[in-house]
């Protein structure tokens, strides 16, 4: 067989799996959106199964032997050098992907998907009812699967880096840790000035906002960012996410807060970040395994670009309060653009990671961070969850949750055995800033059309300069292309530290 | 191996193929329900690749042997006949399904879901824009894979009644026309005897209902019915229908039209008798071949006799008129209980099948089925449907679509294929009133239980004397279980016959 051909077939089989796993995308979006109560076990078995048929085609013996074929190997996984560049790096991601779906059994696939989908239906009960004992047995089982997962893979001594490896590859522990070690501290000192200084008035948003006219701010929002509705749409779940179910069918998802509208307008701005990613990749890599973002952390870039940078910007309400009070006219009657803008940038540290301001948002991804690592070397147990959470969030944000609901419980994540993925929101903040510090260049009247709503060139320059590569590049490779330069905290922290210099003048 | 070893084998394969079914039902559930616009081909793909896995697992050559060494051939599909007869009603159906898939060529049945996908969006796309020649080519396809599945099985002479036998095993179209043939000249009759009377008064219907009232009192009438919310839900689609995505998840749909409730009230209904049959299922042969309706014309005999039979009573609307009054309190201002019940069962020969009256419904049915008849034996010419509908109402009922879309575009399941299907619905009415004659005399108190919104006894009767059997029995034995008769029409005529001359007054 030729070159060519025997690329082909290795196309058509990444296209065969990468359907599969939408096919399975949809079971888990209509999961957490549409399921009726009691059909919980009879779709975690429908996702077994489809775990198992998709694991089982990929890790064909064919597919090892096509891959060898064309020169990808584990130590060179881009295969023969005189490829084009975009084969090359289908070959590179196709192969770390093989590399790590090959060493797990296929009971062991089968068996994390059935026993994910129960354990995400217990979590949403057991927030609901704000009882961690009944999801107890669920979280562990979680951890010990994720905990099998990396010894599979080969990190016996330090398990939880290979969980982290799945979101940010090459960012084990230690070096997350020595990102995170000083941006704790710089935050800490940044919470500390801001405390001191009088507070932000949000009283005015101390009141009943109703959820129908949330949800029509929500659509109206999202025809003003450009989302496409002709490829995606928006619905409610317990927590809001994106999922992508084929290469013109982006979904997201937000919740609306009585007493709090706040949360649903930046979840629906974060989710539809993410979405902008996934419906940018170019046509020519739609459908296979390239077209997905290069890690979760450069994903969170954008979305908390999306909801911070644009979101909570003051041009971004110059042009858009007006609008909002058109949906609450008497809720919002006599509040200034600028007295929204500040309020919404109200520094408080809270119980809710995604209501959380922009200072101690990383702050509660740290503490989260740490207690995973903590799980995974054993020094933490997870039926004692709850009491290291309530201590560490004391700790470290001077808050103190009541119940669980609000503490442990509040994130989707671990029920669905997503440990390690935390640390690409705090990631995400730092590759968005710095990124976007290009993009100041490039554009220097974004701020103008932001003020004017029109998202256009701001949309077209992360398309060219992001979503184009899809999964081509890893992180760093990604970064020196569009900065020059590697990962930093500094443009994340000056942008932070002028934001607040001005909101609350020190 | 035992046989009790390999019956476990074939219950695991049957377990595995139905859980591939609910997969895929999933996916064209939220493809009629939530699809973005853009989406159809993507999710034509995965369902295209669903139904290959599907088909190949399915039809592998250790199916034909285990169901060999079960002793279950065509000629003897049972099997053993020292088996317990559950389970020779297990061989028997799982041997007809095998002996159909087996002949269809991996190739076709791809390329059948794919097109499929693709021509069911198209109808939708077509019906709004009333754009037939959109749609034509689609259906072209359809039609052509239809005739070519049935080439498969065998039947070279006539094609059409391979697709009958998929909805109502053993009726050729012979059959169908020795029953329709009568049905219609009685059902001609009896439309000429109320034409001749003062018509109904409905005028107080012809104003505008609110669709959001209209949804909340869907609601309201599928809590009274029982229909269990932890087992379902009710969702919009262009074409109300029922689906079963899991043996705990079952789901129906409806649609609102502002200036007629009456569609939405029936269409709930009718779809909430489909869901109780499949929610009926018994707990042990849940999950596997067994767990469907004896056939379409019996699933049609529930949904119909709780759309009409139940829903278009007058013990129904005692109950429940001052409850839809609460929805509508200005728009039924004055109207009485039996103005209501008579407006509702107004007979009025119009356009809309599943809008129309129980008098001229079967002739709506009766059309589609001439139309179908001569599609497949080559006398009617794709592109000349419109036209021959048109003839055809004008013949049949004495009205003529002014627009495709209230004409030949009005219904879903050509562009899905589902030629064969409609003959059900009529078949249906016969079934549902022969075996209500039998419910009457089990539960004499039955019209005073609806009138007081009391619907367990007769729930009950339902899944004891039909729903238990699921797919066990063929329908002339299961008639014949429950009545101790074959098929006949009388009781179907000899009820609407007593009805309407109630109602019209002759």
């Amino acid at each position: 067989m030729s070159k060519e051909q025997l690329l082909e077939k290795l196309h058509a089989l990444d296209r065969e799996c990468n359907l599969l796993e939408k096919a399975a995308a949809v079971l888990r979006w209509d999961q957490e959106t549409c399921l009726p109560e009691l059909g919980v076990e009879g779709r975690a078995e429908q996702l077994a199964l489809l775990e198992g048929i998709h694991h089982e085609k990929f890790t064909a013996p064919g597919t090892g032997r096509l891959l060898e074929e064309l020169g990808s190997v584990s130590e060179n996984p881009g295969g023969d050098e005189k490829l084009a560049p975009p084969e090359r790096d289908f070959l590179k991601v196709l192969r770390r992907a093989y590399d790590r779906e090959v060493r797990l059994p296929p009971d062991f696939v089968a068996g994390a998907a059935r026993a994910e989908g129960l354990s995400q239906a217990a979590w949403v009960q057991a927030r609901k009812n704000n009882d961690f004992a009944a999801f107890l047995p669920h979280l562990e089982k979680m951890i010990d699967f994720s905990r099998r997962r990396s010894l599979y893979w080969g990190y016996s001594e330090n398990p939880y880096d290979g969980l982290l490896d799945i979101y940010e590859p090459g960012m084990p522990a230690a070096a997350i840790e020595a990102v995170f070690g000083p941006l704790k501290d710089h935050l800490n000192g940044l919470l500390k000035k801001i405390t001191a200084r009088p507070q932000v008035d949000a009283s005015f948003l101390d009141k009943e906002f109703d959820t129908g006219a949330q949800a029509l701010f929500s659509r109206e929002l999202l025809k003003r960012l450009g989302f496409d509705t002709r490829r995606g749409r928006l619905d409610l779940s317990a927590h809001p996410f994106t999922t992508t179910l084929g290469a013109d069918d982006i979904r997201i998802t937000t919740r609306y807060i009585l007493k709090d509208p706040l949360s649903s307008i930046f979840s629906t701005i974060h989710e539809a970040g993410h979405a902008f990613y996934e419906m940018g990749f170019p046509r020519e890599i739609r459908g296979g395994c390239l077209a997905d973002g290069a890690s979760m952390g450069i994903h969170e870039s954008q979305s908390r670009f999306w909801e911070n940078v644009i979101g909570r910007s003051r041009p971004f309400w110059q042009g858009l309060f007006p609008v909002l009070c058109g949906y609450f006219p008497k809720e919002l009657r006599g509040v200034q653009t600028d007295d929204f803008y500040r309020a919404l940038n109200q520094v408080k540290p809270s119980l809710i990671r995604i209501e959380a301001d922009e200072v101690s948002y990383s702050l509660h991804i740290i503490l989260r961070f740490e207690l995973e690592r903590d799980i995974f070397s054993g020094r933490l147990a997870p039926a004692d969850l709850p009491a290291a959470w309530r201590t560490r969030m004391k700790e470290t944000l001077g808050v103190e949750p009541e119940t669980d609901a609000e503490g442990v419980l509040q994130d989707i994540h671990w029920s669905q055995g997503s440990f390690g993925y935390f640390p690409s929101y705090a990631l995400g903040n730092l590759y968005g800033l710095q990124i976007f510090e290009k993009m100041c260049a490039d554009i220097p009247g974004f701020e103008e059309d932001i003020s004017k709503g029109d998202f256009g060139t701001i949309r077209q320059w992360l398309s060219d300069t992001i979503y184009i590569w899809g999964k081509r590049l890893y992180p760093p490779e990604l970064l020196k292309k569009i900065t020059g330069q590697s990962l930093k905290s500094e443009p994340f922290l000056n942008y932070i530290e002028e934001k607040y210099a001005d909101i609350y003048e020190f």
